[in-house]
């Protein structure tokens, strides 16, 4: 007998009554979606305005891709599930690490959780690297884009993923690559008829064109034709975003970077501060490592002197103790550096010169990481009729929303 | 003979070398400009990426039209020039009025000395509101489009205005009305050859188009061609914006509205506090009054409670006492409210639900007035080899960049 509730990270979940459908779209800037609408690109979109739910919620910052799908996945902020970053350095092993191994996540996932308590559970992600996270301790489906070859029942739940979804393996630099994970929304959603699915896209054409351009209105007109056909399937669907996205550059198109690595170098000599960019992932070819989000460690004794001299930069907007800005952001102090520099909508913050590779940067900078990516939207393809009054919605209140407040 | 340089509100400035055009595009967001460029819209704009200079600059909070527009060229804030918005409470009247009348302007114009001193000044803008303060006891040539026929020898020292363009007098809400300001400058610049000419446009297609939108892209390639032949012409040329521009929607594209009037009337019965919206001026069509900046007038003992209750809503960013909002905007005391409030980026602050006429927004709405829209271009033809080092730009160095730092 299935239970009615079931309770992960505090937070009460109803169980589902049809199938429920939670939608990371990585970078998802609220105005994509509105331009891609007024553009008629977007009529299920678009036709939701009425019948269902529209949110801006805030998402956890550093806004990028790890420690928001990880927040929504779980209902709780990094402070919880402990995952604040893509990379970080590791103090334990003294090492400069990616955190996308699950044995970095703090917490039990809400998918885990209902699956344990035998709900079917499907996951799809874009790329692999979220994948182990996902996936943490999960009974059920869960694959990437990027490796649907290799999936297997064994460690995926499911095998002959391609030809399921009649989509060839895409290039993980493409549009094509989130196309898959709808495309295997939708078929799965046909024969599996999961009770609680998540798909979490990759940010590639968000980071290359700006909303209401041709290249993002047709990333959303493909979205909203695979979101209509799991509306169509009777499903509830919720969807959210990591994070936004901003043009990252002056009018001429060229990127405006805070180079604060060399910068501490040449206040405090070599190897005195470690710059951390907790953006970097293996796939930079599209932001070179560069977002507006920084954490440095450095000896004590020059703490209070490089905050001051950092927060004087054109292009800061904060910089924060660890103590503040865990205390903020809700992040685990441990995983985070002596500083916290957040820069302004139009800057981002660089290591050393030498350590960039701009060459991949085709076209103008557009990144995240800042709080000015904060903003993302809460879409539900019903209605919410009575909501808490001036509630803060988070990203990491879809499964909230979805499972606890659609009629 | 003709001075060396002179000084206009404790600013020198060097006499020009040869015709100096200073261009104000509303509401010119960076992103159109290198959008524009990216999709090879504005190859004039491009071409400067390596001759010319670009940086990125603040304007003035409230970032709207008129503080920006006086604060270009007198090369001072608002709290030297008194214009700190479109509209303000007017204590001594006892009445709300637009602040376009010369009358409340508190110190001289550049173009005016410039003028004064010998220099052959011409002035152009799109919306007549603004051609009264910028014409202020200028011995020179000054008309808009919306009234160029209109225009005599006597009050705007030129006449026949339309058959010197060649263009029919635009709709006050068109793009046309700002490409007759760049084709009465074109004109203008091979039969008058000014030494000192400002242009001035409006933000009717900022209002309505994203960045790198068709509608967008268009208006900037009309501008990148007027350019060209300004610059054909031997003119020094530099570009900046009045501010920024920012989505002010949900997804849906439904407008992000805190009305204030009707939250302060709520806590404190009618006819208590007082909103006033800087952005108001007689043409709302395209933004029904809704800007990121409002000041509001109330009684001392309501001060504490006002602020404290306005800061916990949804979308304000900040809420400064008169005090403060004037030291960190600089700003006039005696003509800003005992609160400002600030919104965040897509977000806008109202007064009354009542008092909005939200039917001519055919789009999403689009909007400005607060920090979000405070980075702006500040773009010139020519390079300028020795800019002072960590100085923070302003859209009011503008004449300063042009005649005392281009080679």
């Amino acid at each position: 007998m299935q239970r009615s509730s079931i309770t992960v990270n505090n937070r009460e979940y109803q169980w589902p009554q049809r199938p429920v459908v939670v939608v990371c779209v990585d970078g998802c800037e609220p105005d994509y979606i509105s331009q891609a609408i007024e553009a008629g690109a977007a009529p299920f979109l678009g036709g939701l305005n009425g019948r269902g739910t529209c949110l801006t919620a805030d998402c956890v910052v550093p806004s990028f891709t790890n420690p928001n799908n990880l927040s929504i996945v779980t209902g709780s902020p990094p402070s919880v599930h402990g995952i604040c970053g893509n990379y970080f350095w590791d103090a334990e092993a003294g090492a400069e690490v990616m955190m996308n191994d699950a044995k970095y996540l703090r917490t039990g996932t809400i998918l885990a959780a209902f699956a344990a308590a035998g709900a079917k559970v499907a996951v799809v992600t874009a790329k692999d690297k979220l994948r182990s996270l996902l996936g943490h301790k999960l009974s059920g489906i869960c694959f990437s884009s990027e490796k649907a070859n290799e999936a297997t029942v064994p460690a995926n739940g499911i095998d002959n993923v391609v030809s399921l979804v009649g989509m060839p393996v895409p290039s993980v630099y493409s549009a094509a690559l989130s196309e898959f994970v709808f495309a295997a929304g939708v078929k799965l959603m046909a024969r599996e008829r999961p009770d609680i699915m998540y798909l979490s896209t990759t940010d590639y054409v968000q980071h290359k064109a700006a909303p209401g351009t041709p290249h993002a209105n047709d990333f959303y007109a493909m979205m909203d034709r695979y979101l209509s056909l799991l509306d169509a399937a009777g499903a509830t669907i919720v969807v959210t975003a990591d994070h936004g996205m901003n043009a990252k550059t002056d009018a001429f198109g060229r990127p405006n970077i805070v180079y604060l690595q060399d910068l501490l170098d040449g206040w405090f000599g070599k190897d005195v501060a470690r710059v951390i960019l907790p953006i970097t992932d293996p796939y930079v070819v599209h932001h070179g490592a560069l977002g507006s989000f920084a954490t440095v460690y450095l000896a004590d004794d020059h703490i209070a002197d490089a905050a001051k001299r950092i927060s004087e930069i054109a292009g800061v907007e904060l910089v924060l103790s660890r103590k503040d800005a865990c205390a903020r952001f809700e992040l685990p102090p441990d995983r985070v550096g002596d500083l916290v520099i957040v820069s302004e909508r139009l800057t981002v913050l660089g290591s050393s010169v030498s350590r960039h590779d701009l060459s991949g940067l085709e076209v103008p900078l557009r990144s995240h990481g800042g709080v000015s990516e904060q903003r993302v939207p809460l879409i539900a393809n019903r209605p919410a009729p009575s909501l808490p009054a001036g509630h803060r919605w988070r990203n990491f209140d879809a499964f909230d929303l979805a499972l606890n407040h659609l009629r």
